[in-house]
């Protein structure tokens, strides 16, 4: 019987720390309800001191999410343990996952504790969260640079005070798979009650090993990574979820232990993950690229791979990928479009909400002869459809372009009750679209990032554009779907405005300072 | 005195195996500059007998080429080996670079060849290769799954054969950083004359691990690395030369050597071979994403990174980030946008060229107030001032749509000399700008891809659009940039088809599965 690696999800904490890639409630209620069917052991839903619009994201998640276990961050003091407690609170299986930095520099600059101090906090923190629930993980914040005494220390501490869970985390991404491998070599032989404790690695991609470095914790005996969808986080991100469950399902013969994941969910886990943050997948990427298992040279993977000899082979249909499924067309009723959208794992919040995806769908399908699975999850991605927070919204527009003169925009939007129309040029109709809006709102914000992808192939595919503004140190992404690029793009502008406006109880901020971790 | 790491660049020979992102003879031209810049050691432009046109090709980058190393690709065979050999001819500095499989599955199923008919073919390759010049590399395709007895066999007589450089491949990507070390090792023990030839490796990504599986032949005494551009190449690519380069760099600690490489040449690098390919970059991809040195708790990089302690601090500067610079204006001359041209690296194939070039610099001076590089480099990569192949043209379009009616564009094209315009609806302006250029060219090609990224920041950015056709397996990228997206898009749909239409032998094909290497 081989060891259980936990699969410690964190998208929704660390992930979210990428630039723009906040999530509101709804978007981490899809989220963490896709996490559950890809069969995570834990979902860190956030961090429940940093906002009160986090607090309420992680309860909604906690009150969902049946199977996996949820988790909230929280530093190691009384306010943020409790408030972590709260928040998961509601759920069938909860953890509380508290840190603070270990490392010299870290102490000294941004703690100015001295070392029994932080110790002392740490078990204290571990203590109080252990009256919220049984479930406790301690990490000790830049473990990478921290001096492997104190670090012995604090964990047979923590373990002590009650931590089931120690995280090691590569904090600055700086690590090589025989060093850290070697640090958790060293822990667990040299900690008295290692034993006690799951141990657990948490590494950031800086110099592109975070998951060979996980790995090589694992091959020295953790049993916990934390990782993220896509790689998503912080910088150059965090170990990939789909990279370290298919390493070490691919390489049984080497790893000592399997994942609970399902890994046919990975792909459309993906897609939901990079559809809500507006972060792209690049085409190259392991597993979850659209190149991934695409090959020029056939025999590779047909004629050789077929022939096992150490290890399993990786099938695109094994994490997912599929056929673009035509689902639905013109003719579909209401009915199969609710069973279709429930199936994909999506529940719309309200009746008038469905009715509003329904409408939609129709109006979709009048334009583009097959709806694939992917349109629909636009579709349901689509701003007018969850109207939470939603200030303005397209109402109609005008685009005309012709070579030699300047393209010409005429855009129509509703404020509330309050019909607005405005018009504008600019160096195309996007822009002309984009100057129309800002004619009628004013907003000061300043746009980061425009990209497009179509949603599935052939010309009449819808466009998802993704619209990055930013204001006063502020960041959020937009995003819009249509088959009319022109009118995509207004959407995906207007939902980024919406983001932007809605007060900031409402929104997660993007940590501060203080709050950074681990 | 530390040893020197040898940068293997292989973005022109397995980077180009990724869909689409085959080269023409000019683009390889400006890749293999930019890398001469980069300071990389050995360019591996291309696979001389794969096509006239990538002989040509590499033939072109061996003229141009000055420091560092260009080679080619050949099977152990003798037609191959000529044909690498003669392409190389021109470069100041040449290698031939043969490899035949090694492992049970491929000379049983694909070369049909006993242990002593492979040896011997490598012998034999590896001589004639000799007769070319004195720096022959030699690769045993598959040495992952080869038997390490026969491996070493193999190595020990190519060696003595004359090859100065031996390459270990990870063909399939699975390995781990503790096998992939362990394995040289014992290569470099077991092979009595290992310490007269350079050690190589060459690993893909399919499991995330590529870089470090590099790295650990590295600690165990490889000292060459081959990788590419973005980490570009078949399914997961290949081991991203920048973060080779930069973890070698930023943990001088831990690693023995140290490479030639001019890091601030790293991000524009990045970007030529992500325009050229129209591969995008993800933001969360180390060193070169947008958001490797981006972050949002800025302790973490200001306060605490500041304060080196056992590494080297990796800052966006040294790798070639910075701020967006404004190079150009409206009023700026035909000379100064020359110099500017060649301070990025490029220079235009004749005074035609030039004139194309500075005639669309500025129509877009026109319609965006600030030039940046990025638009530079942008306009030059657009086909129109690079008139090869060149048979469809955009002359002029309209495109028009309106809430509630179906989109319309209007398309005229030059085919030669020749005038068409042809109209269309369609489910969106840029669908009924494509369906338009099909009424006229019927290619009956597929699309697989559209995409668009904004170049620079600010509304009136151009849009770079790539589109990916396909037909009969064939596969091509297309690109197009304009302020206008509808136009960008024509453009792009334009250039695709191009490409596709040219005659096969100037374009390199995806090699076929014989060919597929190493």
């Amino acid at each position: 019987m081989q060891d259980q690696l936990i699969i410690f999800d964190t998208t929704m904490r660390d992930g979210e720390q990428s630039p723009g890639a906040s999530m509101t409630r709804d978007e981490k209620i899809r989220i963490g309800k896709q996490l559950e069917r890809l069969r995570v052991d834990v979902i860190e839903a956030g961090f429940a001191a940093a906002s009160p619009g986090d607090f309420e994201a992680i309860r909604a998640v906690a009150e969902v999410v049946r199977e996996s276990t949820v988790c909230s961050l929280a530093r190691a003091n009384d306010n943020d343990v409790r408030r972590a407690g709260e928040a998961v609170a509601p759920a069938a299986r909860k953890r509380i996952h508290t840190f603070i930095a270990t490392s010299p520099i870290h102490m000294k600059l941004k703690l100015r504790m001295s070392e029994d101090e932080v110790l002392e906090a740490a078990v204290r923190a571990v203590r109080l969260a252990r009256q919220f629930t049984d479930d406790v993980e301690f990490s000790a914040e830049d473990a990478v640079r921290s001096d492997v005494d104190f670090l012995c220390r604090v964990f047979e501490a923590t373990i002590a005070a009650g931590a089931r869970t120690i995280n090691v985390p590569d904090t600055v991404g700086y690590s090589v798979p025989e060093r850290w491998g070697g640090l958790f070599a060293q822990l667990l032989s040299r900690v008295p009650n290692a034993d006690q404790a799951v141990w657990s690695t948490h590494c950031h991609n800086d110099l592109g090993m975070a998951v060979a470095n996980s790995l090589a914790a694992v091959m020295n005996g953790a049993r916990q990574v934390e990782c993220t969808v896509n790689g998503l986080g912080e910088r150059a991100g965090n170990a990939s979820l789909e990279e370290i469950v298919m390493a070490v399902r691919t390489r049984s013969d080497l790893f000592p232990c399997r994942t609970g994941v399902d890994a046919t969910q990975i792909v459309p886990t993906s897609k939901l993950v990079s559809t809500i943050t507006g972060y792209p997948v690049q085409p190259n990427k392991a597993v979850v690229g659209a190149n991934a298992f695409a090959h020029e040279s056939g025999i590779h993977q047909d004629g050789v791979l077929k022939h096992r000899e150490t290890y399993e082979i990786m099938r695109a249909e094994d994490v997912g990928w599929g056929a673009n499924r035509l689902t639905l067309g013109k003719l579909s009723g209401r009915n199969a479009f609710r069973s279709r959208l429930s199936e994909l794992g999506i529940t719309l919040a309200s009746e008038e909400a469905l009715n509003a995806a329904f409408a939609k769908f129709k109006e979709l399908a009048d334009k583009k002869r097959e709806i694939f699975d992917e349109d629909l999850q636009a579709l349901v991605s689509d701003e007018s459809v969850t109207p939470e927070h939603e200030r303005f919204k397209l109402v109609s527009m005008v685009a005309h372009s012709e070579t030699g003169e300047q393209p010409f925009a005429s855009v129509v939007i509703a404020d509330g009750g309050n019909e607005m129309r405005s018009e504008a040029r600019g160096a195309g109709p996007v822009d002309a679209a984009f100057q129309a809006i800002e004619q009628m709102v004013s907003s000061g914000t300043e746009l980061l990032l425009y990209s497009v992808n179509n949603i599935t192939t052939g010309t009449d595919s819808q466009g998802e554009v993704t619209v990055r503004l930013a204001k006063e140190g502020r960041v959020v992404n937009g995003m819009g779907a249509d088959t009319d690029i022109v009118v995509a793009s207004a959407k995906a502008y207007l939902s980024a405005l919406n983001k932007m406006g809605i007060s900031t109880a409402r929104m997660n901020p993007q940590y501060g300072t203080e709050q950074a971790a681990p």
